[in-house]
């Protein structure tokens, strides 16, 4: 019989059973491990693999399709182990809801002043007129319209922004949680006026300082700046420099150029520069979670159809 | 001329012309000051006053109304200066938009374990999987559906929650950023499902320790409290007592039953429990300000008319 190697690590039966049930549907068997050193003879045996990190690939001499359970790819296309001919997809679309509930915790942070406020109750201190911004009224600008760029603006426009600009590579997109989506090569232009920027892009070739020293030195000394995709999107020592300057309102960034990021790296001690480890798509939600199974399921429905897959992974776009 | 003194830390050039153009539609002069001790001459002569404290009130003798420029009135109504002829009127509706969003940012920080990985991040260390939870599908109680409560019901709905309860006096109100809205007395019955509880009422004498230990009991072990209208109306030492033994999810207090909360105070030091001092309803949001003005000069065109106040407050019930 046909075989699925299933390696995650967080896992629930409930998730196990949906995927068994599916996979016997489509007529395979599935096996379950945690880690990939315990997955390693199953994964030789497979056709297809839903995994949680590459280290499967070197052993998986039968794979057909890899399924990816994170979104962003980039590391997984540098892997010498991923054979052309397998079929390559990712799991876009399970981390919206828990991306863009840090987005919008950031955001606030930032303009609420909580950092500065953590560290005066740190301080047992009672000082409170710091002044703060409201998500009401900003011209808010979100670079990427995918999954976690709609979430995050669908939440956005309950806080009644002025305005809420898509950026896509295209500039195609018809998502009316959006007052408009443009091409990149609107950005220049919208730059200046926004208040607060939010990058949600992966990590593709394309991309690389798409937010560079000079772009960055267009925005707004208030302008706040989100990066929850890949580092490598945004001039990180650029940020750091106009930040140190105070010719920027504020950062948060989930995500770095290096990862994890080295305890002497300026940007620990940044000032206005919100850090986070890059936890904002922590697979430890459970609903983030469910969304991978059932996204694989529907995948695997349309497999066996030999249908394409919904989220097929554009090797040379690079998501 | 009858006279009127506004005498408000924030107020802009704009804010004052505002005033102006209205006290001379309305037969009145307006002056302006920042401070008490300027503005007490001013207050000796004056019909109305506009003011962020209390401490005119033993000036103004010719006094008729008072409208607070703060929403919370408790400790005015305990003023010996505040007589019984004079009309009394707030600004509540002017601070909704900044404390819904002081809400929506404690409860993702708790759920999303903020204060957590911010000690990591102080230590430059880079651990990220904490477990963390979502708004979306979990059961919210806000006890208060007045502006605040409003305000932050429509915010949250975007997150997708299972449920928005409202709870209030009477248990009226036809109000669609709720699910429901219910008397306190169905309290008890909603307190055991609920994930996130929010207090957003005033300091009256019915709401002492409406949240008692016993109520505070009732919820579960994950669940997350919330308050931002006033320390007295939670038994603080009973909350406490619970998130030391980890019988609750957390807490997010901004208001406490001492206030300035004492450096030696337990709070400082309990373990899930974010604290803020006092800053949800900081008049430093600019909208907030704007509201003020604009919510007075609204009923100063009817004081003029003769008709009641929008924002008359009932003094037997304390708002």
């Amino acid at each position: 019989m046909k075989k699925i190697t299933v390696c995650m690590d967080r896992l629930c039966d409930h998730h196990r059973s949906q995927i068994l049930r599916a996979a016997e549907a489509a007529g395979y068997t599935a096996d379950f491990f945690s880690t990939p050193d315990d997955a390693r003879e199953s994964a030789a045996e497979s056709e297809i693999i839903l995994a949680d990190r590459d280290a499967l690939l070197p052993y998986a001499e039968q794979l057909k399709w890899f399924c990816a359970s994170f979104a962003g790819v980039d590391h997984l296309l540098r892997s010498p182990y991923l054979k052309e001919s397998v079929l390559l997809s990712n799991s876009s679309g399970a981390y919206g809801v828990t991306i863009s509930e840090h987005i919008v915790m950031v955001i606030l942070m930032l303009l609420r002043r909580q950092m500065e406020y953590t560290e005066i109750v740190r301080e047992h201190s009672w000082k409170r007129n710091l002044p703060v911004r409201s998500i009401r009224g900003s011209r808010i600008v979100i670079i990427g319209t995918g999954d976690i760029g709609h979430e995050t603006a669908c939440r956005l426009r309950a806080f009644a922004p002025a305005s809420i600009e898509g950026i896509n590579r295209s500039g195609r997109g018809a998502d009316p949680a959006f007052d408009r989506i443009q091409s990149t090569e609107s950005l220049d232009s919208l730059l200046p006026e926004a208040d607060i920027l939010i990058m949600c892009i992966p990590g593709t070739r394309e991309a690389y300082h798409l937010m560079n020293a000079e772009r960055l030195q267009r925005m707004q000394k208030h302008a706040m700046i989100i990066n929850v995709g890949r580092g490598q999107s945004l001039d990180q020592e650029a940020l750091v420099g106009l930040l140190k300057e105070n010719r920027l309102g504020g950062a948060a960034l989930d995500v770095f150029e290096t990862e994890p990021v080295p305890p002497d790296d300026p940007v620990w001690t940044c000032p206005g520069l919100l850090v986070t480890p890059h936890c904002s798509g922590n697979t430890s939600l459970g609903y983030t979670v469910d969304r991978i199974v059932d996204l694989f399921c529907e995948d695997l429905e349309r497999y066996v159809q030999g249908l394409p897959l919904l989220r097929t992974v554009d090797r040379k776009l690079g998501y």
